[in-house]
């Protein structure tokens, strides 16, 4: 009647659509200086030429922040509770969730792949991460099976006893995915990748955890592609959002 | 060498861009209760069928807002200096504006039209308003020519003189034109449009100046046709943004 | 080593500071029609007069907000994760919360107790609760001590092994209590009441779940004995934030 | 009947009140590994020790914005329009300003001091400034001090005409004084400083107009009595806000 617990080691990110083209950029900086740039030249403003890319350029680096918001990309995620928790942190944004009220949660849980490193070390801010040894791994492993298995026992059995959904929920762990449609637009998700992934071009360190990067990835490279001039002032720029 | 002095009585509002459809409300808000909608089913959405608008109208009625947010209009505006003024208040949107310090400003000037009503009563916060006399309407229009005009003279004198335009400006009007973009969702839009004009199906009553309600019902026209189930929804339920 | 477990069922909400109360809405308003009062004059406003708070009053009915967004309120909550969970899409509020990452999380679990209503029915938005049986309370009361028991021995059993907090936590379930510093003004306070209390003081119907209800009926005690004459204005207005 | 013109060349910042103090970061911080910190333990939080002082210095340097946001300030300003344009693009704050709708607005006009440099050259985002001739100051305060006289005499003579406030407005100029309530916590009023001062200590530079940047001088001198820890980090660490 429920289903059965399903394992899982990938997020999930889809672009369900976006208004964000380098363009977009142009017409609302231009603004500043030109006033008059009606919608029909807005329209004709196709392949950008390096004059473009210098200004994208510079409005990056001098922290002119507010042009590269008049975009907006709409994201499907799947991804653990734990990373929702931390990804709602980001006001900047406007989210729907799936609702443990509102239906009967699916068994799908998180499980971090062998290649997650396990061992801990630094202080709190600059953690270090190395792999961990075969038995860690397999405790891991068997340690989130069965206390996802024995949660979602407990979670059907008080459905069909009749509780309401939202208090049996509770007993759900935090590695339960979950999904939501997220949207932002250029500037706020550049704070968030600034914030969530780690890169060797950025000016300021972040320390993410592993499991909101892979999420923050998936939406760079998306992001990449809708807007490549905007992406790469931004990593030329150290990876701070304007 | 500088431009002539030109008066206007109209504000301009072009739909620059736009993601924004009744159908994204509905994706967004059945998350809640689906999760599993996928990326491709989301693309067949095409006609809303009744249960849609259904959903739509609920969300409204019990300020459910968030599905709203998923959707993204980019407006170019040209009004007044103190239309901006007051449409700025409004913070859960994008803009960029012209700047005086940037380039030389324009001389166009607003000045009312005859059918503008000139005589405020009532107290603060529910004023009424009627019409004027020829001799009003009269007085109205020399002022505002003479003093746009020697204001303009004025500054153009201190340009040529070599003062910064950033200095120079400061002389110039309050109805003196600017032009912007800004980009809103159709939630921050809603509350804009509930705030911004008068319409007998409000629940609250709204006294907005009427330049900006010129504005405001050009940008309400656009959203109706973007999204006209949802706008419908919004006037049934009292011009309450969600 | 490791604590014992232990169970809850109230939240803790205390006022850490603010700077809150009601005749900080009238300089705020004033400064609309008045502008040149002082700081010294602010300073007198001291007992408030009936036209003072009838000034709160036209400011709450006709949605004037802004005056009621110049306070401060910060409170420490603890409650379980899934009540942050709907805490925490308020955006416009300040939070920091402590980490599953930074620190081991302490073995303290949410378990309702039997006043809590069990049996939801309706339709999603507008659910109605009542009372469970004693099987089903008893139900409840062991299945959420199990899984808490056992998901907190797995996450001891991990860390034990050496894994780190950030990875180990994930097992832990929703109904784990956290805790936080939230601060919020006045305005976005009233917002969070309309929308996660149930009163019948209330235009609008709101059906929160019980447990972020009980958070925020103690936000709004310590709301109504800071700000009495904003709360009672807040009441009588049907409960509609500004 | 109406008042006589008057010039100035300052702007007015008061403190109305606020709540923040260094040690509010310090509670907010530790929350996320102490978790247990009391409202007791908090009130103890007196001195800061040197330790104190390193967390407040690791959180701006590593981007820990949140716990800079638990504290509040209330300014009073008084400064010309074309500055309240500018300072109210500044979307995380709160703002009441006189209005001329509700009241008639008192003619106060700015005019620069003959400190103010005149001369710009440079192109638009670094632009530098180099003090004007004798000339140019001359006619720059006789061409002030003429429009706004005569612009000033149009709104007289309109409103004795019984033409509503907010028609006959529109003829003053930009640098007629307004004041405004403005409420900002720590982080917000941070940004707003680093973009708003040119100062040698910043890692980016900025080119605010000198007229914005003496409101924001003035606030800074409040902010750093209110957190000198925190406005020293904020110095030390290029003056960008975290």
């Amino acid at each position: 009647m429920h289903e059965q617990p399903f394992f899982r080691s990938l997020m999930d990110v889809d672009l369900v659509k976006s208004s964000a083209r380098d363009s977009d950029i142009l017409f609302a900086a231009r603004v500043s200086t030109m006033g008059e740039l009606s919608v029909q030249q807005y329209s004709k403003i196709g392949n950008l030429e390096d004059k473009d890319k210098g200004l994208i350029n510079y409005l990056m680096r001098d922290r002119h922040g507010s042009p590269f918001e008049h975009t907006s990309m709409t994201f499907f995620v799947s991804a653990p509770i734990f990373v929702f928790r931390e990804f709602m942190r980001h006001r900047i944004a406007s989210y729907n969730e799936e609702s443990g009220r509102y239906r009967e949660l699916r068994p799908v849980f998180y499980i971090p792949d062998d290649k997650r490193d396990l061992i801990q070390s630094g202080s709190p801010g600059s953690y270090t991460f190395s792999q961990g040894s075969d038995e860690q791994h397999t405790l891991l492993t068997e340690s989130i099976k069965e206390s996802s298995i024995m949660a979602y026992q407990k979670y059907c059995d008080m459905l069909d006893a009749g509780i309401a959904r939202e208090v049996a929920r509770m007993v759900l762990p935090l590695n339960t995915y979950s999904s939501m449609y997220v949207t932002m637009n250029a500037r706020a998700l550049m704070n968030f990748l600034s914030l969530r992934t780690k890169n060797p071009a950025a000016k300021n360190p972040s320390y993410p955890q592993r499991e909101i990067e892979m999420v923050a990835e998936q939406m760079e490279k998306i992001f990449a592609e809708l807007m490549p001039v905007t992406f790469l002032a931004f990593n030329y720029n150290g990876r701070v959002a304007p």
